[in-house]
């Protein structure tokens, strides 16, 4: 296993060498005819994904996990013109940001140059694997893919479409690899990888990323987990703190910055929380809580101390009432996993407080907590929310698939 | 263990939320406060070294370490002065990178904050204690040392006398946290801490921090090592190329940016060899060669392919010829650390093409690598040189030890 993922690496730095040389236009020009390509064969695509299909319905998989599986002719345009937006986008590659003469005269700038090889680690989203591709490719990275096993087929067709492409452009086709061993020792063998593989980035579920964290010796970017809170302060706009929860709540479940735990100001709950309560019954939100909040609405039922740090992902939401606002800080600095927090209130000083107490990747005052994200933040891509506090945190452009490089011009300067 | 080492990093944890929220005027007060009681309190902690002292002449420590360890009235001062210099930098923290209205009207900024709680861990130089406490203070972070054994005695003293400052400050002594217990174990679960320290730095020799990559879910930033190149190119100045060796090699033997092999083009190698070769010779340095270089010049001693990758530390230098700048490229990117590596060369196009190829940190034309350095790139302190790729690259100043959060102003938005 490990000689075959060695092999894999290999092949993959050999090509982000070549990769690192390619000039801005030459990069969209690949993309542009890869997102051609995937859609000249999108009918093998299709039966390539159906092969997966037919596999999960066998193992009676979760019909939301079919759907995530799915590809359709629109999926796929999809993927396209995604890769065509990442063409579009500014080139980070090679920009120098700042260069200085010292006094000795020599000339020390720092320039942004591609990472090199980048491992990504997902499940059954069968669009990560363009997607993901694109990103490393517009940056000037080689990327190595694992995609999960339910969608081999449909991820050996999208790797495929693209080598295609990348041929066409007489480009190395190593620029992209796909992990088609999809045994947890190929995992395992990755993440073993540190000096071939320059950072992992896992994309997927809890259990997924704690395994990339506990195990790798690479660097790894963690991402996603999101148990966010929106905090109702006394002097919060009930009105507007009902819309908000009930968007960053009810918009989109499965998703990671969507709102988990209410933390409301005794000061205003009795008034506050049947407002809230009344929005979410309309999307049959189920709201557990702590006693307070339970005395004053009958239909909360009760929370355990399990809940506070519990990332639902479904139709259900906790709520806990306190009496300060360095209680409700306390409270969700404890419970909350560094995603999206926010604050409804009308008190600037507890705007600010809120703000710089908090120890989150985003933290907002009076909005939705929906909005972390690499588009609503208007990078034009997104390679996932990091929830860590090195490299990147928050949502990750392709800034983030970047590192720098000290360059120093002399003319014979030895250091005295 | 691990509850010790728990206990110990709630403390910190704690004291970092108080950190975060200090202004620069307290955080510079509080570091010339500590510095103040350093030169108070230095016969005791010079009576605490002596100590240590006498524990490694009794284990018949090597000169070199003991020179490392030992302390002296000089040494405090200089400590004492370093934390004076970092009161006088400019604080990081809070500057807000940019801060820009999306189209929704959310304000989006991104802000500098601190990291929260640094871990370091170390071998026998106290002097590291103040320096990297003032670091991470004046970042807003709190800091867990874990010094080596040899020399805990002094640690105690430093760590007793910088809580000593604090507390006369009226800030929290858990800013600065020592592990007294000097044992593997101790080491072992503060690298499983995950989520309570967010950043480990191994600060020391190969060894130290390959287990530290190796074993720690903590996400690490790693250190040191460098096994550097100059490349002579055809188009080098002779005298140059020779005078910027004797530099990289001789100016200071046992540090990482000290250059380790020479790459040299056969079109040169001839006339440049017996110059470059006499220079060292002057410093008693072993030069180990292949055997080209050893048909030019017969003081040179066979390198074997280890040497090709070996850090030596030490009076001994390899040297390889090469046919073209891209053999020499090749070569250096397969056996180079990601540290510093130098061409000497008129060449404009293989000044650029070298800069642009070699896969390191620091990438230097016609200059000695042993200016990657801190202070030597004008950052005024250095916490370490990082040669990985996340995070931070290169030399690292107090940038290094923050992070940034997302803050977003909205009325009301939600997500559509």
């Amino acid at each position: 296993m490990e000689s075959y993922m060695e092999m894999l690496a290999s092949h993959a730095k050999s090509a982000a060498a070549e990769a690192a040389r390619l000039g801005t236009s030459d990069k969209n020009r690949g993309l542009l005819t890869v997102a051609d390509e995937l859609i000249a064969q999108q009918e093998i695509i299709l039966e390539e994904n159906e092969k997966d299909l037919k596999a999960a319905r066998a193992k009676k998989m979760k019909q939301s996990m079919i759907d995530r599986l799915a590809l359709s002719e629109k999926r796929i345009a999809d993927m396209a013109e995604g890769l065509r937006q990442i063409a579009s986008l500014e080139d980070p590659i090679g920009e120098v940001l700042y260069m200085k003469t010292r006094p000795n005269g020599l000339r020390i700038g720092q320039k942004r140059v591609p990472l090199g090889v980048v491992g990504i680690i997902y499940e059954s989203r069968p669009n990560v694997t363009a997607d993901a591709f694109g990103l490393c490719f517009k940056t000037g990275n080689a990327v190595i893919l694992r995609g999960g096993s339910d969608a081999i087929h449909s991820n050996q067709a999208i790797v495929r479409t693209i080598k295609a492409g990348l041929r066409k452009e007489r480009l190395s086709q190593d620029m992209v690899v796909l992990v088609e061993d999809t045994s947890r020792e190929a995992v395992n063998a990755m993440m073993k990888m540190h000096g071939m593989i320059d950072v992992l980035i896992p994309r997927g579920g809890a259990g997924l990323i704690a395994n990339v964290v506990e195990n790798s010796t690479v660097p790894v970017i963690e991402t996603g987990t999101g148990n966010c809170h929106v905090y109702v302060d006394a002097d919060a706009d009930i009105r507007m703190a009902a819309d908000i929860i009930e968007n960053a709540k009810t918009q989109r479940l499965g998703v990671c910055n969507a709102c988990e735990s209410l933390v409301i100001h005794g000061d205003i709950a009795s008034e506050a929380l049947p407002v809230i309560t009344a929005k979410l019954k309309k999307h049959d939100v189920e709201i557990r809580g702590d006693e307070r909040a339970r005395a004053i609405c009958e239909e909360i039922i009760p929370a355990s101390d399990e809940d506070w740090g519990t990332e639902y992902l479904d139709a259900i939401i906790s709520v806990k009432i306190v009496d300060s606002i360095d209680e409700a800080i306390a409270h969700i600095n404890r419970y909350n996993t560094g995603h999206s927090e926010s604050i409804i209130t009308e008190s600037y000083a507890n705007a600010l407080k809120f703000q710089d107490e908090i120890d989150a990747a985003a933290v907002y005052v009076n909005a939705s907590t929906r909005f972390t994200d690499g588009f609503e933040f208007g990078f034009g891509a997104e390679i996932g929310i990091s929830t860590q506090k090195l490299h990147a945190r928050g949502p990750m452009g392709l800034e983030a698939l970047t590192t720098t490089k000290y360059i120093i011009f002399g003319n014979g300067q030895i250091r005295k």
